[in-house]
């Protein structure tokens, strides 16, 4: 009996929604026409109308995004990795050693294929600690305002996804709050992110460094240190969501296997949910990548998302645009 | 130079505020009038005033407020503390053994005196942990619509402080940020806290306990797990606020010495800042206590406040009335 009323609702919010559709803008521009558009159309149309059985109260209208690979590119390393590294050949002049120390010197001789993963950790460590909170967050807003992506030559911020941009803002005029929730690092993403997508600050969950306390001539101060607090990242999201916002989200995006869980626990509530996984199948515009991908690996997601109808989004095939226009 | 133009602006500021108060409504009702409510309101002033040197932008408008003795009362016992005392009594039924093992016979036969430190954080334990996330959440609402106090016989709820409420609002209309940073868990603070103070989910941070990520029958759950990730107390406010919302407040709210660090951090940045305790001064309308407390001992605090000159409200002087009227 339920099913049979939701069916019909959906049949009649369906019904409904296309003349709405006709007569005002269209909030998604550069998504095309299709399953996906029209799925989540619906959805927003359902959970914002007060006589749905599937309302929900704008309180309760949570949407956790991933960062890397769902808001904006990942190839070919994390843009926080290429920070890093940036960094690195910035300091270079002041430890003259690095010329003959690796990893350093690999950086710095421009072999980066060589570089292991424990060397990536050791230069994000030697960038991103050691300073205030305020040093840190200067240091980053200084980078993303000039750093150029090494393929591209694009500012990184010009390699955000247009379509997700317009989605975010979407769901914002119909009263949603979005929210990052990235493997990325919290203050890493902050010292740009909100400006950029229009996210404030404490929307933005991250993987946490450590820190300590300490007083500086008189001056209190955050400090930045080495140790690794929790690393926001596959079953740690959904938990970080809960110790961060202390509510299940009714809509997640993501592209990968590090957003699996989260896509799982957003899609366990019960009501309508939607659960959207960004697929990279376009190699003319962005890069193609999913099961091989060291990066933003898209295996297991891939299979649970078609077995559960979650949305995947071809992005050849479904974006007209994806990154911002000129 | 700069003191000068900050001087003359002040005056100008004060001179300006007083046909400004006298024409519009009291944002304070509950706060008589003196030395504290001139000062907030002279702070409020400054930072909203574009053309002022003091100015803030909305965004960073942060105020972090603690939650037991600075928003509602926290005596005899903090309240969260209370609330797992009043769950041991009503699982005493499904636990026959309790009536002859320590520490639950002692709750059980209201020698609450008895109790050590151990005990209550076993009982907070056994009453938080090993359920899922929802369930905690339905527990705390039962609990917190239906509990009375033990020595006021009021609802908690009607314990929060009516000048503080309209404190909350008076930033609020002002654009701040209000966020509580308690030693009071997340996920308790978050099932009543957002009601009560509009405060949203999000903006409440406090103590973590650990969790885990399950699947129940194909249901996925954050499950809610025994150990402590985060005590959200004295160096640990700070650090969690620069964590969670990724910048420094301009604004902090505390009452005792587990707040005085966020006091410091808050102070230690440029521009206006106002760093403000609640004096626990009131033995007939709350109570009295200080330096010797158990429970919100404000001794440090007090003398840096007032070295600093940081606003000491002294409950019996500056509050025309404590709870909110019937």
């Amino acid at each position: 009996m339920k099913t049979k009323i939701k069916t019909t609702f959906a049949l009649v919010v369906a019904s409904l929604s296309l003349p709405v559709l006709a007569q005002t803008s269209d909030p998604l521009p550069s998504w095309n026409d299709g399953q996906v558009k029209q799925q989540i159309i619906r959805f927003v149309n359902q959970v914002t109308d007060s006589s749905s059985p599937n309302y929900v109260a704008p309180a309760d209208r949570i949407a956790t995004f991933d960062n890397d690979g769902t808001l904006w590119s990942e190839k070919p390393m994390y843009f926080q990795i290429l920070f890093a590294l940036d960094q690195i050949k910035a300091q270079a002049k002041q430890h003259p050693e690095w010329s003959k120390k690796e990893p350093y010197s690999l950086v710095l001789s421009g072999q980066l294929d060589k570089l292991a993963l424990d060397d990536v950790l050791t230069m994000v460590k030697e960038t991103h600690t050691g300073m205030s909170s305020d040093e840190f967050t200067e240091t980053v807003k200084v980078w993303i305002a000039t750093a150029k992506h090494p393929v591209t030559g694009l500012p990184y911020t010009d390699m955000v996804f247009q379509p997700m941009l317009e989605l975010l803002d979407y769901l914002d005029e119909n009263q949603f709050k979005n929210f990052i929730v990235s493997g990325g690092g919290n203050a890493f993403m902050r010292a740009w992110a909100s400006d950029v997508y229009g996210i404030p600050s404490e929307r933005i969950v991250g993987t946490r460094l450590s820190t300590e306390f300490v007083n500086e001539d008189g001056k209190y101060q955050v400090k930045r240190t080495a140790g690794i607090e929790v690393v926001d990242d596959k079953a740690e999201k959904p938990q970080q969501i809960y110790q961060h916002i202390g509510k299940r989200p009714i809509a997640s995006f993501g592209n990968s296997d590090g957003d699996l869980q989260m896509l799982q626990w957003t899609t366990s509530g019960d009501g309508a949910r939607l659960a959207l996984y960004v697929h990279h199948t376009d190699a003319q515009r962005e890069w193609k990548y999913d099961r091989e991908s060291e990066v933003g690996r898209l295996d297991k997601g891939l299979d649970e998302a078609k077995q559960k109808g979650w949305l995947v989004v071809d992005m050849a095939k479904d974006w007209n645009q994806v990154y911002p226009a000129k």
